[in-house]
Protein backbone atom coordinates (compact mmCIF):
# COMPACT_ATOMS: atom_id res chain seq x y z
CA UNK A 1 0.00 0.00 0.00
CA UNK A 2 1.06 3.70 -0.50
CA UNK A 3 0.56 6.18 2.46
CA UNK A 4 -0.31 9.76 1.54
CA UNK A 5 -1.67 12.46 4.11
CA UNK A 6 -5.42 10.89 3.10
CA UNK A 7 -4.47 7.67 4.71
CA UNK A 8 -6.75 6.66 7.66
CA UNK A 9 -4.83 5.87 10.23
CA UNK A 10 -5.28 4.40 13.73
CA UNK A 11 -3.63 4.65 16.80
CA UNK A 12 -4.01 2.18 20.04
CA UNK A 13 -2.47 2.80 23.20
CA UNK A 14 -1.82 6.01 24.08
CA UNK A 15 -0.07 6.12 27.60
CA UNK A 16 3.05 8.61 27.87
CA UNK A 17 4.83 7.72 24.75
CA UNK A 18 1.52 6.39 22.76
CA UNK A 19 0.17 10.29 23.18
CA UNK A 20 3.45 11.91 22.10
CA UNK A 21 3.68 9.37 18.90
CA UNK A 22 0.40 9.58 18.07
CA UNK A 23 0.42 13.55 18.18
CA UNK A 24 3.38 13.79 15.54
CA UNK A 25 1.10 12.04 13.24
CA UNK A 26 -2.27 13.95 14.07
CA UNK A 27 0.21 17.29 13.80
CA UNK A 28 1.37 16.02 9.96
CA UNK A 29 -1.81 16.15 9.21
CA UNK A 30 -3.29 12.27 8.93
CA UNK A 31 -6.96 11.48 9.93
CA UNK A 32 -6.36 9.90 13.25
CA UNK A 33 -8.95 7.15 15.45
CA UNK A 34 -7.66 6.49 18.65
CA UNK A 35 -8.44 4.00 21.13
CA UNK A 36 -7.09 3.48 24.59
CA UNK A 37 -8.12 1.24 27.58
CA UNK A 38 -9.29 4.67 29.71
CA UNK A 39 -10.06 7.16 27.55
CA UNK A 40 -9.35 9.98 29.71
CA UNK A 41 -5.37 9.28 28.80
CA UNK A 42 -6.36 10.02 25.15
CA UNK A 43 -8.07 13.24 25.63
CA UNK A 44 -5.54 15.77 24.64
CA UNK A 45 -5.22 13.95 21.19
CA UNK A 46 -9.36 14.01 21.09
CA UNK A 47 -9.54 17.75 21.75
CA UNK A 48 -6.50 18.24 18.54
CA UNK A 49 -9.04 16.65 16.15
CA UNK A 50 -8.45 12.83 16.72
CA UNK A 51 -11.75 10.79 16.56
CA UNK A 52 -12.91 7.86 19.20
CA UNK A 53 -13.05 4.19 18.89
CA UNK A 54 -14.69 2.03 21.01
CA UNK A 55 -12.37 -0.80 20.51
CA UNK A 56 -9.19 -2.03 18.57
CA UNK A 57 -12.08 -3.70 16.44
CA UNK A 58 -13.94 -0.24 15.19
CA UNK A 59 -10.08 1.27 14.74
CA UNK A 60 -9.16 -1.24 12.35
CA UNK A 61 -12.77 -0.75 10.28
CA UNK A 62 -11.48 2.88 9.92
CA UNK A 63 -8.68 2.68 9.30
CA UNK A 64 -5.78 1.94 6.85
CA UNK A 65 -2.94 1.83 9.07
CA UNK A 66 -2.84 1.05 12.39
CA UNK A 67 0.22 1.20 14.96
CA UNK A 68 -0.17 -0.21 18.71
CA UNK A 69 1.80 0.87 21.41
CA UNK A 70 0.37 -0.94 24.68
CA UNK A 71 1.88 -2.60 27.83
CA UNK A 72 2.78 -6.72 27.93
CA UNK A 73 2.81 -9.14 25.49
CA UNK A 74 -0.34 -9.95 26.37
CA UNK A 75 -2.21 -6.83 25.91
CA UNK A 76 -0.54 -7.54 22.63
CA UNK A 77 -2.29 -10.60 22.15
CA UNK A 78 -5.31 -9.11 22.99
CA UNK A 79 -5.71 -6.62 20.81
CA UNK A 80 -4.67 -8.19 17.87
CA UNK A 81 -6.13 -11.39 18.38
CA UNK A 82 -8.34 -10.84 20.94
CA UNK A 83 -12.40 -10.50 21.20
CA UNK A 84 -12.75 -7.11 18.91
CA UNK A 85 -9.48 -7.80 18.11
CA UNK A 86 -7.45 -5.88 15.55
CA UNK A 87 -7.02 -8.96 12.94
CA UNK A 88 -10.37 -9.88 12.70
CA UNK A 89 -11.46 -6.86 11.77
CA UNK A 90 -8.79 -5.14 9.52
CA UNK A 91 -9.36 -4.82 5.46
CA UNK A 92 -7.19 -6.84 3.29
CA UNK A 93 -4.41 -4.58 2.07
CA UNK A 94 -4.49 -2.76 5.79
CA UNK A 95 -1.26 -2.55 7.41
CA UNK A 96 -0.92 -3.02 11.63
CA UNK A 97 2.56 -1.66 13.05
CA UNK A 98 2.86 -2.77 16.68
CA UNK A 99 5.58 -0.08 18.47
CA UNK A 100 4.98 -2.32 21.74
CA UNK A 101 8.50 -4.03 23.07
CA UNK A 102 6.94 -7.56 23.03
CA UNK A 103 7.80 -11.28 22.28
CA UNK A 104 9.46 -12.15 19.15
CA UNK A 105 7.46 -14.66 18.66
CA UNK A 106 4.53 -13.29 19.16
CA UNK A 107 5.45 -10.95 16.37
CA UNK A 108 5.91 -14.13 14.04
CA UNK A 109 2.41 -15.04 15.26
CA UNK A 110 0.87 -12.11 14.35
CA UNK A 111 2.44 -11.93 11.16
CA UNK A 112 1.10 -15.30 9.98
CA UNK A 113 -2.34 -14.55 11.10
CA UNK A 114 -1.90 -11.21 9.69
CA UNK A 115 -0.54 -12.81 6.15
CA UNK A 116 -3.54 -14.53 6.44
CA UNK A 117 -6.27 -12.13 6.39
CA UNK A 118 -4.30 -10.31 3.61
CA UNK A 119 -3.14 -7.64 6.39
CA UNK A 120 0.56 -6.88 6.23
CA UNK A 121 1.99 -6.45 9.76
CA UNK A 122 5.30 -5.02 11.26
CA UNK A 123 6.90 -5.40 14.80
CA UNK A 124 8.49 -1.73 15.09
CA UNK A 125 9.46 -1.41 19.26
CA UNK A 126 11.39 1.78 19.77
CA UNK A 127 14.26 3.10 22.05
CA UNK A 128 14.72 6.47 23.47
CA UNK A 129 12.02 6.93 25.93
CA UNK A 130 9.72 9.30 26.92
CA UNK A 131 11.68 12.43 25.83
CA UNK A 132 12.85 10.45 22.66
CA UNK A 133 9.28 9.97 21.89
CA UNK A 134 8.31 13.71 22.68
CA UNK A 135 11.14 14.82 20.55
CA UNK A 136 10.06 12.48 17.58
CA UNK A 137 13.71 11.19 17.67
CA UNK A 138 13.45 7.33 19.08
CA UNK A 139 15.43 4.43 17.20
CA UNK A 140 13.00 2.27 15.59
CA UNK A 141 13.52 -1.08 15.18
CA UNK A 142 11.52 -2.89 12.33
CA UNK A 143 10.69 -6.77 11.41
CA UNK A 144 8.64 -7.64 8.99
CA UNK A 145 8.24 -7.92 5.25
CA UNK A 146 10.78 -5.27 2.99
CA UNK A 147 8.52 -3.75 1.38
CA UNK A 148 5.69 -3.05 3.98
CA UNK A 149 8.61 -1.55 6.08
CA UNK A 150 9.51 0.56 2.66
CA UNK A 151 6.21 1.74 2.48
CA UNK A 152 6.06 3.07 6.00
CA UNK A 153 8.89 4.17 6.13
CA UNK A 154 7.94 7.78 6.10
CA UNK A 155 5.39 7.11 8.21
CA UNK A 156 7.71 5.28 11.25
CA UNK A 157 10.04 8.79 10.31
CA UNK A 158 7.57 11.42 11.73
CA UNK A 159 8.41 9.48 15.04
CA UNK A 160 12.14 8.75 14.90
CA UNK A 161 14.72 6.69 12.55
CA UNK A 162 13.06 3.72 11.24
CA UNK A 163 15.77 0.77 10.61
CA UNK A 164 15.10 -2.93 8.80
CA UNK A 165 16.02 -5.44 11.01
CA UNK A 166 14.80 -8.42 9.17
CA UNK A 167 11.43 -10.94 8.69
CA UNK A 168 9.04 -10.49 11.53
CA UNK A 169 10.21 -10.43 14.68
CA UNK A 170 13.29 -9.47 13.72
CA UNK A 171 12.64 -5.61 15.31
CA UNK A 172 11.81 -7.14 18.51
CA UNK A 173 14.88 -9.09 18.44
CA UNK A 174 17.14 -6.35 18.04
CA UNK A 175 14.88 -4.81 21.16
CA UNK A 176 16.33 -7.57 22.95
CA UNK A 177 19.99 -7.20 21.68
CA UNK A 178 19.74 -3.59 23.37
CA UNK A 179 17.82 -4.30 26.43
CA UNK A 180 20.38 -7.15 27.11
CA UNK A 181 23.18 -4.48 26.57
CA UNK A 182 21.74 -2.55 28.89
CA UNK A 183 20.65 -5.00 31.77
CA UNK A 184 24.35 -5.55 32.83
CA UNK A 185 25.62 -2.24 32.44
CA UNK A 186 23.39 -0.62 34.60
CA UNK A 187 24.38 -3.48 36.52
CA UNK A 188 28.06 -2.31 36.28
CA UNK A 189 27.12 1.43 36.74
CA UNK A 190 25.32 0.33 40.24
CA UNK A 191 28.13 -1.46 41.94
CA UNK A 192 31.05 0.70 40.68
CA UNK A 193 29.44 4.02 41.82
CA UNK A 194 28.47 2.18 44.94
CA UNK A 195 32.30 1.21 45.41
CA UNK A 196 33.11 4.79 44.57
CA UNK A 197 30.73 6.24 47.26
CA UNK A 198 31.58 3.33 49.95
CA UNK A 199 35.47 3.98 49.83
CA UNK A 200 35.63 7.41 50.20
CA UNK A 201 36.31 8.58 46.96
CA UNK A 202 34.75 11.92 45.60
CA UNK A 203 32.33 9.86 42.82
CA UNK A 204 32.08 12.85 40.79
CA UNK A 205 35.43 13.24 40.65
CA UNK A 206 36.02 9.80 39.66
CA UNK A 207 33.27 9.74 36.75
CA UNK A 208 34.30 12.73 35.32
CA UNK A 209 37.47 11.00 35.18
CA UNK A 210 37.00 7.36 33.74
CA UNK A 211 33.66 8.46 31.89
CA UNK A 212 35.41 9.37 28.51
CA UNK A 213 38.15 6.14 28.37
CA UNK A 214 37.34 2.57 28.28
CA UNK A 215 34.76 2.20 31.08
CA UNK A 216 32.67 5.23 29.20
CA UNK A 217 28.68 4.92 28.46
CA UNK A 218 25.40 6.48 27.64
CA UNK A 219 24.10 5.11 30.92
CA UNK A 220 27.73 6.38 33.16
CA UNK A 221 27.31 9.45 31.73
CA UNK A 222 23.35 10.14 31.77
CA UNK A 223 22.04 7.69 34.92
CA UNK A 224 25.24 7.54 37.52
CA UNK A 225 25.02 11.09 38.13
CA UNK A 226 21.62 10.85 38.97
CA UNK A 227 22.09 7.81 41.24
CA UNK A 228 24.76 10.11 43.07
CA UNK A 229 22.47 12.66 43.23
CA UNK A 230 19.68 10.45 45.08
CA UNK A 231 17.49 11.49 41.68
CA UNK A 232 15.09 8.38 40.75
CA UNK A 233 12.49 10.13 38.69
CA UNK A 234 11.82 7.82 35.96
CA UNK A 235 13.39 8.12 32.50
CA UNK A 236 12.46 4.40 31.77
CA UNK A 237 10.46 2.68 34.76
CA UNK A 238 12.06 0.09 36.86
CA UNK A 239 8.50 -2.16 35.87
CA UNK A 240 8.92 -1.85 32.47
CA UNK A 241 12.63 -2.89 32.21
CA UNK A 242 11.93 -5.94 34.28
CA UNK A 243 9.00 -6.55 31.68
CA UNK A 244 11.54 -6.46 29.24
CA UNK A 245 13.90 -8.62 30.52
CA UNK A 246 11.40 -11.57 31.27
CA UNK A 247 11.15 -11.30 27.66
CA UNK A 248 14.32 -11.29 27.23
CA UNK A 249 15.03 -14.46 29.28
CA UNK A 250 12.35 -16.57 27.26
CA UNK A 251 13.48 -15.58 23.91
CA UNK A 252 16.89 -16.62 24.50
CA UNK A 253 15.82 -19.78 26.13
CA UNK A 254 14.10 -20.51 23.05
CA UNK A 255 17.10 -19.67 21.38
CA UNK A 256 19.16 -22.29 23.51
CA UNK A 257 21.10 -18.71 25.25
CA UNK A 258 22.33 -18.78 29.02
CA UNK A 259 22.64 -15.33 29.08
CA UNK A 260 23.99 -15.25 33.46
CA UNK A 261 24.41 -11.37 32.92
CA UNK A 262 20.84 -10.88 31.70
CA UNK A 263 19.39 -13.43 34.45
CA UNK A 264 21.31 -11.78 37.44
CA UNK A 265 20.23 -8.08 35.75
CA UNK A 266 16.44 -8.95 36.41
CA UNK A 267 16.74 -10.77 39.38
CA UNK A 268 18.26 -7.66 40.95
CA UNK A 269 15.52 -5.46 39.20
CA UNK A 270 12.95 -7.67 40.43
CA UNK A 271 14.16 -7.52 43.96
CA UNK A 272 13.65 -3.88 43.42
CA UNK A 273 10.72 -4.02 42.06
CA UNK A 274 9.67 -6.29 44.66
CA UNK A 275 10.70 -3.81 47.87
CA UNK A 276 8.50 -0.72 46.11
CA UNK A 277 11.28 0.05 43.51
CA UNK A 278 8.48 -0.78 40.86
CA UNK A 279 7.92 2.77 39.87
CA UNK A 280 11.65 4.32 40.07
CA UNK A 281 13.76 4.96 36.92
CA UNK A 282 16.51 2.37 36.02
CA UNK A 283 19.10 4.22 37.98
CA UNK A 284 16.87 3.09 41.27
CA UNK A 285 18.83 -0.21 41.21
CA UNK A 286 22.13 2.08 42.73
CA UNK A 287 19.24 2.14 45.96
CA UNK A 288 19.85 -1.68 46.19
CA UNK A 289 23.92 -2.03 46.45
CA UNK A 290 24.62 1.38 48.18
CA UNK A 291 21.87 -0.69 51.32
CA UNK A 292 23.95 -3.61 51.04
CA UNK B 1 60.43 18.26 46.14
CA UNK B 2 60.28 19.74 42.75
CA UNK B 3 60.99 18.28 39.51
CA UNK B 4 63.45 19.69 36.84
CA UNK B 5 64.59 17.98 33.89
CA UNK B 6 67.81 17.36 36.02
CA UNK B 7 65.65 15.57 38.22
CA UNK B 8 66.83 11.59 38.39
CA UNK B 9 64.29 8.93 37.28
CA UNK B 10 64.00 5.78 38.01
CA UNK B 11 61.91 3.40 35.88
CA UNK B 12 60.80 -0.55 37.34
CA UNK B 13 58.94 -3.10 35.04
CA UNK B 14 59.64 -1.84 31.18
CA UNK B 15 56.68 -4.28 30.04
CA UNK B 16 54.84 -2.98 27.12
CA UNK B 17 53.34 -0.76 29.30
CA UNK B 18 56.17 0.39 30.98
CA UNK B 19 58.24 0.59 27.96
CA UNK B 20 55.96 2.73 26.74
CA UNK B 21 55.65 4.96 29.44
CA UNK B 22 59.60 5.19 30.63
CA UNK B 23 59.85 6.33 26.81
CA UNK B 24 58.17 9.66 27.21
CA UNK B 25 60.26 10.14 30.36
CA UNK B 26 64.07 9.59 28.52
CA UNK B 27 62.30 11.58 25.48
CA UNK B 28 61.47 14.52 27.44
CA UNK B 29 65.58 14.52 28.89
CA UNK B 30 65.30 13.58 32.29
CA UNK B 31 68.48 10.97 33.38
CA UNK B 32 66.97 7.32 33.54
CA UNK B 33 67.42 4.36 35.44
CA UNK B 34 65.53 1.47 34.72
CA UNK B 35 65.04 -2.29 35.86
CA UNK B 36 62.71 -4.90 35.19
CA UNK B 37 62.94 -8.91 36.32
CA UNK B 38 63.80 -9.94 32.36
CA UNK B 39 66.62 -7.16 31.24
CA UNK B 40 66.22 -8.20 27.67
CA UNK B 41 62.75 -6.38 27.56
CA UNK B 42 64.34 -3.06 28.95
CA UNK B 43 66.79 -2.93 25.97
CA UNK B 44 65.40 -0.54 23.76
CA UNK B 45 65.12 2.06 26.42
CA UNK B 46 69.23 1.10 26.98
CA UNK B 47 69.76 2.17 23.83
CA UNK B 48 68.14 5.06 23.93
CA UNK B 49 70.30 5.91 26.64
CA UNK B 50 68.73 4.98 30.14
CA UNK B 51 70.97 3.36 32.33
CA UNK B 52 70.78 -0.34 34.07
CA UNK B 53 70.40 -0.89 37.57
CA UNK B 54 70.63 -4.63 38.90
CA UNK B 55 67.64 -4.24 41.65
CA UNK B 56 64.88 -2.13 42.95
CA UNK B 57 67.35 -0.99 45.95
CA UNK B 58 70.04 0.02 43.08
CA UNK B 59 67.19 1.79 41.31
CA UNK B 60 66.23 3.50 44.01
CA UNK B 61 69.85 4.32 45.18
CA UNK B 62 70.42 6.77 42.54
CA UNK B 63 67.06 8.09 41.91
CA UNK B 64 65.27 10.94 43.29
CA UNK B 65 61.43 9.51 41.62
CA UNK B 66 61.20 5.89 40.96
CA UNK B 67 58.06 5.03 38.84
CA UNK B 68 56.83 1.08 38.90
CA UNK B 69 54.77 -0.65 36.56
CA UNK B 70 54.69 -4.38 37.82
CA UNK B 71 52.30 -7.37 37.33
CA UNK B 72 50.77 -8.15 40.18
CA UNK B 73 49.96 -6.70 44.10
CA UNK B 74 52.78 -9.74 44.99
CA UNK B 75 55.22 -7.70 42.74
CA UNK B 76 54.19 -4.38 44.08
CA UNK B 77 54.67 -5.85 47.76
CA UNK B 78 58.34 -7.19 46.62
CA UNK B 79 59.71 -4.24 44.68
CA UNK B 80 58.63 -1.69 47.42
CA UNK B 81 59.03 -3.98 50.68
CA UNK B 82 61.19 -7.13 50.28
CA UNK B 83 64.48 -7.79 50.25
CA UNK B 84 66.94 -4.98 47.70
CA UNK B 85 63.76 -3.62 47.62
CA UNK B 86 62.63 0.56 46.64
CA UNK B 87 62.28 1.68 50.37
CA UNK B 88 64.80 0.60 52.83
CA UNK B 89 66.85 2.07 49.93
CA UNK B 90 65.37 5.64 48.49
CA UNK B 91 66.47 8.54 50.44
CA UNK B 92 64.69 11.33 52.69
CA UNK B 93 62.81 13.69 50.16
CA UNK B 94 62.41 10.94 47.18
CA UNK B 95 59.05 10.10 45.81
CA UNK B 96 57.57 6.67 44.51
CA UNK B 97 55.30 6.65 41.76
CA UNK B 98 53.42 2.84 41.31
CA UNK B 99 51.65 2.95 38.19
CA UNK B 100 50.46 -0.50 38.74
CA UNK B 101 46.74 -1.23 39.27
CA UNK B 102 47.11 -2.82 42.63
CA UNK B 103 45.69 -3.45 46.01
CA UNK B 104 44.41 -0.21 48.17
CA UNK B 105 45.29 -1.38 50.68
CA UNK B 106 49.07 -1.97 49.90
CA UNK B 107 48.77 1.38 48.70
CA UNK B 108 47.87 2.36 52.13
CA UNK B 109 50.57 0.30 53.69
CA UNK B 110 53.68 1.40 51.65
CA UNK B 111 52.52 4.69 51.93
CA UNK B 112 52.64 4.36 55.32
CA UNK B 113 55.92 2.76 55.40
CA UNK B 114 57.45 5.50 53.01
CA UNK B 115 55.90 8.09 55.02
CA UNK B 116 58.50 6.64 58.14
CA UNK B 117 61.47 6.56 56.06
CA UNK B 118 60.50 10.30 55.14
CA UNK B 119 59.71 9.07 51.51
CA UNK B 120 56.61 10.16 49.97
CA UNK B 121 54.93 7.58 47.52
CA UNK B 122 51.35 7.95 44.95
CA UNK B 123 49.37 5.16 44.05
CA UNK B 124 48.94 6.41 40.57
CA UNK B 125 47.56 3.36 38.38
CA UNK B 126 46.27 4.12 35.05
CA UNK B 127 43.77 3.62 32.14
CA UNK B 128 43.79 3.43 28.04
CA UNK B 129 46.05 0.28 27.44
CA UNK B 130 49.02 0.05 24.99
CA UNK B 131 47.75 1.85 22.92
CA UNK B 132 46.97 4.62 25.35
CA UNK B 133 51.07 4.22 26.68
CA UNK B 134 51.99 4.62 23.57
CA UNK B 135 50.21 7.83 22.63
CA UNK B 136 50.81 9.35 26.12
CA UNK B 137 47.22 9.87 26.73
CA UNK B 138 46.61 7.14 29.38
CA UNK B 139 44.44 8.25 32.34
CA UNK B 140 46.16 8.60 35.53
CA UNK B 141 44.19 8.00 39.12
CA UNK B 142 46.46 9.48 41.72
CA UNK B 143 46.27 8.74 45.41
CA UNK B 144 48.53 10.23 48.12
CA UNK B 145 49.46 13.52 49.51
CA UNK B 146 47.50 16.65 47.39
CA UNK B 147 50.90 18.19 47.59
CA UNK B 148 52.89 15.19 46.35
CA UNK B 149 50.85 14.88 43.42
CA UNK B 150 51.11 18.93 42.50
CA UNK B 151 54.59 18.31 42.09
CA UNK B 152 54.21 14.56 40.38
CA UNK B 153 51.45 16.22 37.95
CA UNK B 154 53.86 17.78 34.83
CA UNK B 155 55.70 14.65 35.32
CA UNK B 156 53.11 12.00 35.11
CA UNK B 157 51.67 14.81 32.36
CA UNK B 158 54.28 13.25 30.07
CA UNK B 159 52.54 10.13 30.23
CA UNK B 160 48.49 11.31 30.10
CA UNK B 161 46.22 13.39 32.21
CA UNK B 162 46.60 12.67 35.72
CA UNK B 163 43.82 13.05 38.42
CA UNK B 164 43.92 13.48 41.42
CA UNK B 165 41.27 11.19 43.91
CA UNK B 166 42.34 11.49 47.27
CA UNK B 167 44.71 10.23 50.21
CA UNK B 168 47.01 7.30 49.72
CA UNK B 169 44.67 4.24 48.08
CA UNK B 170 42.21 6.59 45.85
CA UNK B 171 44.24 6.01 42.52
CA UNK B 172 43.78 2.42 43.23
CA UNK B 173 40.08 2.63 44.49
CA UNK B 174 39.47 5.23 41.67
CA UNK B 175 40.78 2.13 38.94
CA UNK B 176 38.39 -0.66 40.81
CA UNK B 177 35.38 1.78 40.29
CA UNK B 178 36.41 1.68 36.46
CA UNK B 179 37.14 -1.86 36.20
CA UNK B 180 33.75 -2.55 38.21
CA UNK B 181 31.79 -0.75 35.67
CA UNK B 182 33.74 -2.19 32.53
CA UNK B 183 33.00 -5.61 33.90
CA UNK B 184 29.43 -6.44 34.12
CA UNK B 185 28.91 -4.03 30.91
CA UNK B 186 31.51 -6.52 28.57
CA UNK B 187 29.19 -9.60 30.15
CA UNK B 188 26.06 -7.59 28.58
CA UNK B 189 27.84 -7.02 25.44
CA UNK B 190 28.89 -10.20 25.08
CA UNK B 191 25.53 -11.61 25.76
CA UNK B 192 24.05 -9.38 23.32
CA UNK B 193 26.08 -9.92 20.41
CA UNK B 194 25.61 -13.79 20.95
CA UNK B 195 21.69 -12.88 21.10
CA UNK B 196 22.19 -10.94 18.03
CA UNK B 197 23.92 -13.94 16.08
CA UNK B 198 21.89 -16.51 17.25
CA UNK B 199 18.22 -15.18 16.15
CA UNK B 200 19.28 -14.73 13.04
CA UNK B 201 19.97 -11.05 12.61
CA UNK B 202 22.30 -8.94 10.75
CA UNK B 203 24.39 -7.95 14.33
CA UNK B 204 26.65 -5.13 12.09
CA UNK B 205 23.02 -3.60 11.52
CA UNK B 206 21.81 -3.96 15.35
CA UNK B 207 25.16 -2.48 16.69
CA UNK B 208 24.32 0.97 13.88
CA UNK B 209 21.38 1.17 14.75
CA UNK B 210 21.69 0.94 19.29
CA UNK B 211 25.08 2.28 19.70
CA UNK B 212 23.94 5.78 19.77
CA UNK B 213 20.91 5.34 22.11
CA UNK B 214 21.01 4.18 25.71
CA UNK B 215 22.74 0.87 25.34
CA UNK B 216 26.12 3.32 23.41
CA UNK B 217 29.37 2.52 25.58
CA UNK B 218 32.50 2.52 24.27
CA UNK B 219 33.00 -0.88 24.56
CA UNK B 220 29.62 -1.55 22.31
CA UNK B 221 31.63 0.48 19.68
CA UNK B 222 34.93 -0.28 19.80
CA UNK B 223 34.87 -4.10 21.25
CA UNK B 224 31.56 -5.71 19.55
CA UNK B 225 32.85 -5.37 16.54
CA UNK B 226 35.90 -6.99 17.28
CA UNK B 227 33.83 -10.15 18.59
CA UNK B 228 32.17 -10.41 15.80
CA UNK B 229 34.96 -10.35 13.23
CA UNK B 230 36.23 -13.26 15.77
CA UNK B 231 39.08 -10.66 16.35
CA UNK B 232 40.44 -11.25 20.00
CA UNK B 233 43.83 -9.93 19.70
CA UNK B 234 44.61 -8.06 22.79
CA UNK B 235 44.24 -4.43 23.50
CA UNK B 236 43.89 -5.31 27.12
CA UNK B 237 44.44 -8.79 28.42
CA UNK B 238 41.68 -11.14 29.60
CA UNK B 239 44.36 -12.61 32.91
CA UNK B 240 45.33 -8.72 33.58
CA UNK B 241 41.35 -8.10 33.82
CA UNK B 242 41.15 -11.48 35.61
CA UNK B 243 43.67 -9.79 38.05
CA UNK B 244 42.00 -6.78 38.53
CA UNK B 245 38.33 -8.45 38.91
CA UNK B 246 40.19 -10.22 41.74
CA UNK B 247 41.63 -7.15 43.29
CA UNK B 248 38.18 -5.75 42.95
CA UNK B 249 35.97 -8.42 44.91
CA UNK B 250 38.43 -8.34 47.66
CA UNK B 251 38.09 -4.79 48.16
CA UNK B 252 34.72 -4.37 47.61
CA UNK B 253 34.36 -7.46 50.42
CA UNK B 254 36.68 -5.39 53.04
CA UNK B 255 34.58 -2.32 52.49
CA UNK B 256 31.41 -4.56 53.55
CA UNK B 257 30.15 -4.44 49.36
CA UNK B 258 28.84 -7.77 48.15
CA UNK B 259 29.16 -7.26 44.14
CA UNK B 260 26.95 -10.03 42.66
CA UNK B 261 27.76 -8.74 38.64
CA UNK B 262 31.39 -7.96 39.34
CA UNK B 263 31.28 -11.79 41.02
CA UNK B 264 29.73 -12.91 38.28
CA UNK B 265 32.03 -11.56 35.71
CA UNK B 266 34.99 -12.45 37.60
CA UNK B 267 33.58 -16.40 37.37
CA UNK B 268 33.20 -15.81 33.48
CA UNK B 269 36.47 -14.57 32.79
CA UNK B 270 38.21 -17.04 35.12
CA UNK B 271 36.10 -19.50 33.25
CA UNK B 272 37.78 -17.53 29.89
CA UNK B 273 41.30 -18.16 30.87
CA UNK B 274 41.13 -21.51 32.27
CA UNK B 275 39.88 -22.82 28.95
CA UNK B 276 42.89 -21.01 26.89
CA UNK B 277 41.84 -17.87 27.09
CA UNK B 278 44.17 -15.91 29.17
CA UNK B 279 45.81 -14.40 26.79
CA UNK B 280 42.65 -13.07 24.44
CA UNK B 281 42.13 -9.37 24.64
CA UNK B 282 38.93 -8.89 26.89
CA UNK B 283 36.37 -9.32 23.77
CA UNK B 284 37.35 -12.76 23.80
CA UNK B 285 34.14 -13.30 26.30
CA UNK B 286 32.05 -13.38 23.48
CA UNK B 287 33.59 -17.32 22.70
CA UNK B 288 31.60 -17.98 25.78
CA UNK B 289 28.76 -17.07 25.00
CA UNK B 290 28.88 -18.13 21.65
CA UNK B 291 29.76 -21.66 22.01
CA UNK B 292 26.66 -22.20 24.99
Amino acid sequence: MQITNETRIGFIGTGVMGLSMAGHLLKAGFPLAIHNRTRSRGEPLLRAGASWAESPARVAAQSSVVLTMVGFPSDVEQVYLGKDGLLAASGRGSMTIDLTTSSPRLAKRIHEEASRAGVQALDAPVSGGDIGAREARLAIMVGGDRDVFESARSLLGLMGSPSYMGPAGSGQHAKMVNQIAIASNMVGIGEAMAYAVRSGLDPRAVLACIEHGAAGSWALSHLAPKMLAGDYAPGFYVKHFVKDMKIAIESAEELGLDLPGLRLARALYGRLADSGGAELGTQGLFRLFSQG
